[in-house]
């Protein structure tokens, strides 16, 4: 006879180790000992250099940057570990790459953000815990536990420490009003959504606004930031509804692309992001602001792992 | 050696009938024979009356009314296809019941949209042919082919053939602004958006319109009309924007509970709806009317049993 | 580290509250909160009020009444279940409709029995409890574990108690023998079977009786009591073969369509039923009685909560 | 564009090739060729020995005698089928071995007949092609198409022909009694069941008969012949029961252990079973009587094969 | 609440009992006590005499012998133990029959032992400990962990503790060259191939030396020794290239057909082999030592039952 | 009524489009019409630009390159490819990426290469047809069919056109001995394997020959050249066994990292691949030479499609 034990053990991939570093420090515990190389042909190979029989494994990835790499990684992360007889196996994905691809837009394409979903699955994964999915819908994709978290708090803390007066949270797109009435609530601010339009059959189409800026401090909230490439227009909308400042937030700043160009260029105040996506060192400093959520990931790892004894306080599934 | 054949076979289960009879109509064949009978304990019993050995089998039903009998037996349905060796069974889900429970919005809560794919699944549905689902992203609870059509060009053509000048599409809340967008798109109109505001801490929530709605004849588009509860909110709030005509289209008339009241109250020219639920013959007359979506599930039925010989004029992937 | 610790939750679903609660009486818990509603359009929803995160959940439902709503209440509350991460799920199915579906009677027919099977797997239930089922084998649908009980030991202490001579157990057809057999060990008496034969080609059939029934005290054994159909018959069958008192067992009292007026009218002593399924108070009083299994499932859920700990005197592998 | 054609093969395992042949000529094609050995370690080989790229495979094979052997033949031909690119794998199964053990009669007990349900399911079998399985109920504990067949018919023209009078067919026990009901309506015959008491504590139990037998012919059936255990007492207890002649009948004569001597020192005329199981030529030429489902089988082939095209008359569904 | 506490059993098979119990000897328990009869219609039947429920079972079982025999028993082992709701359940196969059958050598041949680790998981086997496998990616054939361990040490501390000068490893065939190579370095030794040529058309092929052998003392390695067909030609080829004594060791004596008659020949010292294959009591003695796994197997369960709290120093995963 | 017709459609991936067009020509085909773009954050999508309804997709992609998006992508193209109802979706893998992951040489290594036939199943993937695996044993790590080819008979032609004399086929290793033999046989060639030992404790490996060589045209096989970097040792190793000529051939040349320098400075006279992986043009007219599988793939699909009714002579499942 013998009581069954476990014991957490905390893993990271190549592509977000800051972050990894501090959800470490935030729980208390050291990383754990893994070798991950990429061969000169390309292919990754990885090796869990302690035991993790019988331990609840979590692999910190952001399948971000060279996602498909990341994407592997992880996956072969999580093959090793059920090999090795972990006794479950979290994958912790700060930034779902591929989220985009969830349903068909048009006929013949793929449905890769469920492709990815079962792709962790037969890798060994058991559960997953990810922040401000592109749509909450995600979830579905799985049939094992997804603890789905949202950043909005972290955007939320952050601009009530500013203090800023007559603020309206703006949505980039109508599909994205919702999350802006989310923000909008926690801020007891104003909501405004932009929409384009095509003016005529041969002018390319512009941002408007529904809803009135005039005079307020516009907060466009997004899931994520990608290749910036609808920030001046969105800019001008607003401006042109006489908007004051201007903030962005969204919390993956993939920044791919011309993206930093464009942002440097925009008239905005700040753009905030998350430390979800890995952000190059160099590009800080300016008008980018990365937030951290390492305590959010470490309190949803926390109750994940100690399961019915932490306190019910923080919920682990709050859902945009 | 001998050729593989195979034979359309189309079934109806007991939802909605009419439906299928019309669908028939179109395609040119009859219904097939199949035994449906409740017994009085409250189980489904299921049998073929002839041979679906080899054949292509499409089991329309409605997953409305009394929404689990209808899954139901849309499941018990296809099992026994399975066992009598159908070649493919593929379920023609008009109404999809518990397509709003896609995600989790609260902890410890189901994802019901994906325990009836699921279900689906292990019934033996190979192939799913769906309209307007709440989200597109539900394809995605599939690992077989789902062929999502989308009703909005049925709205277009009836909105078109009345004439009207000076529309907007309303969106009644900002979840659905895209499709509305969709719809304006269709129709060269303008759109707005409603949006729930809480005015004072101890007030209810009022809908507020944003854009401009004044003067204009408005056509608020949902996927379903449920309870109609928000349409007097929807209503007011129009009026308040000085809209002139009221008009509102919705792909599923579920109609349940207090709906025909509210309707029958609320300042609107029409209540449009498909025939992806039946609505009761004593219903109709009125406000209420609907129009059939036959011609386009008979389109996407001869689609994927012609497979490749079939015209590509038509795709039977349309995507909202 | 942390010693992995376990609670047992119990829930009940809404077709058999008071059975759920005689066993959490039992077991000397409360039953757990969980919110269960049905929408006017008919779909249900489930939320758990409290985590079950890390916990043997039970979940205690009776499919029948409106058999296909509890069955889906059912699934979705497993559904609900897994997904908040609880550590195990047990179905507690007090009846298991579609029971009497477990085989292909005549072609094309479905196999329901297995349907509800492969369903209740994919909704996530790791492990079943079920008595009296109609046939045994229905624990070979399923891949998981199944703990099969029998209610014949609480009909051997009824009729034991009631100190009755000379008594015959009769199975109502040749194909329940075996179980009349068992009841008929237990209570040290004889056994006779009846059967139904077609007296001449244009005459409806007729019960005989296999056995020597007269003078005899006679306790017909069924699996359950649906539409009360074939009392008559047997009765008549008895009585012609001198037959002394006629009481009725049944573990599963379904009672429907025109069960109890044919209860009423027959010439029988008692009908004893468990509790199961729930059967209406003002039905009770009269012929109707119902015996408890509430001690019987405690039990059950005690020895699978408690694994390798608990007494090995009560097996809750009983099997007809 | 290609026309997708398919053709019928039809191999034979070793241990019941005489059945296999037979249905060949049946069915107007020669048995394919297929190398199957046995190496000297125990190991079975097979290898098909000409293309089934695109072919319905149908495998016949008796799972008796050395029954694991069997079965595990039976395996690597639809393994090596499926590897092989056949279109579909049958499973022409004459005699399901393991198919009593269908249930847990006792706790920790196995449900040997669902696991080998599950061998055939993962070595690629599509189909399953049964005769007189122990329970009709096996057919659920496979999610592919099952047909069972009954060789009923068989014994009823092998009885009819003899013209035989004043005919009771007999169960073996309570458990077979529906089995013998079907007969008897075959033969327009009465029915008796055998069923077995302890006499007092310390004595055996013997076997009594339930109905009346006095002067009549009895055939008794049953599924199978194994030992022969309980032909004696069910002899003794006709005898006493002033029975005439004594035939028995029984689909799958394995005659294992004493079988044949008890059988040569019973007092019945007969004991017929079908060539489902190999009798060794031998054992031939006494009592037993075998006749050929050869016809039987070759119908469900065929009518599997061509699917729909074939004539209805022929229901390859038949269900005890 | 309840701490999940967990209790090793160890159940043996009936093939290879007596290194079952020299391991449970080793770990100072007894084994388990389980119910396995084979009815003489060849069935095997398996029983637990004792609760497994929560357990971790591990089941000893050599698939050689009879080895579809064996195999089967191990099946119904697993399932009776899944059934039973033991916690985990562990294959421990000291000799993985079909473990030659790893891929298709030609086409339209079956890989059996991908059929055999598939046969493995749907009895539900979650874990296998294995010996020597024919090639390490068998391993990859199961989703499931598996801890591959080897003999070579066992053969390192044999050898060794002879206190032989001059060793040459030697290879029976060029596939077989890693492993020797392998235990070469445990002797610090040299190592040589034998490999087949064909002198001319019409002779047959003889073995021929790749390497230095002259003088040496040669130890050929195998994985397993069946018919011992090579030998004689080894032997010869060695000879002539003018090696000295020769010693043969195997993992896995399997010893079938003329096997022990071509030892007897042989020119040979000494063939090792383990005790993974029971070897009967009467062919020991001459040439044939056997050497026992039961610490090396020991170890392994031990570190799996305790998982993350067991010294490191033995890894349960060594590879070839 | 309706024929089942099929059309074979090839598309490629973009890792090795020339073999994919030489595949087309050899087919007498046109490649089908695919988008395939990497968006500007790293994520891959595609779309079929024509229906696949009904069709045999082959996706012909080099798993090799930037080897996770090759692979990725291959994932994507299947899963649209299912999604939009192909028939059949076929992977023609010309370089299976991780084939040397196949099987863990150290604990809690992952089996990546079974990892990756885990995607492709999920993807939606029914066949495999790959070229000179790793391992043949990959093949079982599918349940899936898998046509394995080997390129040898690509060498064994090359080389014969080239009438040297006196050749012996040269092993890198000990464990690629077997397809040196293979060779070896086509060629009538002798075989040498080389092996490395370590001279003394503080000294680097060095390669040594088994075998003679003495004189000999020396071809070394392998199944690919990555680094190159046994190359020299090898080199060495031979010269000094006083071989003259030295040739390489290796079915897949990946060529990373400082492989072209190190073949730039090897004394071999060429370096003989095939085109399963795409090797830059500028990288080619020097030793390097590439020899196409466009014939014997176009072969291998040919046979695939037109099932039963291609000639034999081609058997597409060719094995090492």
């Amino acid at each position: 006879m013998a009581e069954v034990v476990k014991s957490l053990k905390l893993y990271s991939g190549r592509s977000n180790p800051e972050l990894a570093q501090k959800i470490a420090t935030e729980l208390g515990v050291e990383l754990g000992k893994i070798t991950l190389t990429t061969f000169s042909n390309g292919e990754i190979y990885a090796r869990y250099m302690e035991s993790v029989r019988g331990s609840d494994v979590f692999i910190i990835q952001s399948v971000a940057g060279e996602v498909n790499n990341a994407l592997m990684e992880l996956l072969i992360m999580a093959d090793a570990a059920k090999r090795a007889s972990a006794r479950t196996v979290t994958a912790v994905i700060t930034h779902y790459g591929y989220s985009r691809q969830d349903k068909k837009s048009a006929s013949r394409e793929p449905i890769t953000a469920k492709l990815v979903a079962n792709m962790l699955t037969v890798a060994g994964v058991d559960r997953t815990i990810a922040i401000d999915l592109h749509q909450g819908q995600i979830q579905g994709f799985f049939d094992t536990p997804v603890n789905h978290l949202t950043a909005l708090p972290v955007f939320g803390d952050y601009f009530t420490a500013k203090n800023l007066k007559n603020i309206c949270v703006v949505s980039p797109d109508v599909g994205r009003a919702k999350a802006a009435k989310k923000l909008a609530d926690i801020l007891h601010a104003d909501i405004a959504i932009l929409h384009k339009t095509r003016p005529a059959h041969n002018k390319s189409e512009v941002a408007n606004v529904i809803g009135d800026v005039a005079g307020k401090t516009c907060i466009i909230n997004d899931d994520m930031i990608d290749t910036a490439g609808s920030i001046d227009g969105a800019v001008k909308a607003l401006k042109k509804g006489k908007a004051k400042d201007i903030y962005i937030c969204a919390t993956h700043g993939l920044f791919s692309g011309p993206a930093y160009e464009r942002i440097a260029k925009a008239k905005v105040k700040e753009v905030v992001v998350c430390d979800t996506v890995a952000v190059p060192a160099d590009r800080l400093g300016g008008k980018i602001k990365v937030e951290t959520v390492a305590p959010l990931l470490a309190r949803a790892i926390k109750s994940v792992f100690y399961e019915a004894s932490v306190s019910e306080f923080f919920d682990p599934d709050f859902q945009l």
